[in-house]
């Protein structure tokens, strides 16, 4: 999954929310990798699910009033892929 | 929740899979609307994610290996809104 | 393309915004669809494209100091096909 | 900007295409940063527009009927702020 969460009617300054939202992915011992727009997440479907719903819960918590998500998740039955699979797989065909 | 499910690995043409999630949407009772590029759905948390999980499954199951999925999920604290008050909202507003 | 274009910083009200970009997309006599989390439109790259640049104008314009935009846009070479074409070619294979 | 272009009817492997588009990016000299989801890219909006509808041209090239993209885009008039300084306002908070 990447996931973007972005609270609304906080202001302008956001970091705060997602450093929290990073804390609840670490406590549920997600595998992540946090980028400039977003953090790629990787884990079994129930337990990703799981701890975005925390997300929303502790950024509500914090006073926020409104959130707006933005998530991709992929899914495959024909292998296993890991976030660095993916991006190995990248990197080995530039300059190709 | 924004829906938007791509099936890869399976051709050009997807609505037949998109058709698929639409029945698992139904089926579990969620209020949705189809556009363009994805369904609106409104619901609780727990149910909305369930029918998401399954049309994976469903999708997997019709034949794709791969998929990719866009969500975009709104919760707010602050007051009640329903899909058609969003967009009634923005259209008091244009012509303003 | 699908547009939802989220300003940050005015609080959590946006319908305002949106609404303006509403108005910014018919004023380039783009094709439009208006739905709960976004706008469906309808064009050539280019005027699509200089089209959500005057939005992120605008909305700055109006007062928000940050603004966080998330679009899908599909391109295909294969045939033609309309927004209209996409949301029947689902509801055909629904049912069967 | 964050980036995902996914070539649809060419097979489950779309690394090659990925693969283009960094080159694209990188023959254009934006800063970009390649993650498990996409890449995020740092410049002007024109020029970060003009690589985007490349991107799109060269995988059409590539003999990709049809192509979706999701993408991100954030724009902000009150201060200057960089794809590092973004991960690193995150860092700075985490486990306060």
């Amino acid at each position: 999954m990447d996931l973007c969460i972005v609270p609304i009617g906080v202001g302008v300054s956001v970091s705060r929310y997602v450093a929290a939202c990073e804390g609840v992915l670490q406590d549920a011992n997600l595998k992540t990798a946090l980028h400039a727009y977003g953090t790629n997440i990787e884990g079994e479907w129930d337990e990703v699910m799981a701890a975005v719903k925390r997300c929303h819960e502790v950024v509500h918590e914090m006073g926020a009033p409104r959130i707006m998500t933005t998530a991709k998740f992929g899914t495959r039955t024909d292998r296993e892929q890991h976030m660095e699979d993916k991006i190995r797989s990248v990197e080995e065909k530039m300059g190709q």
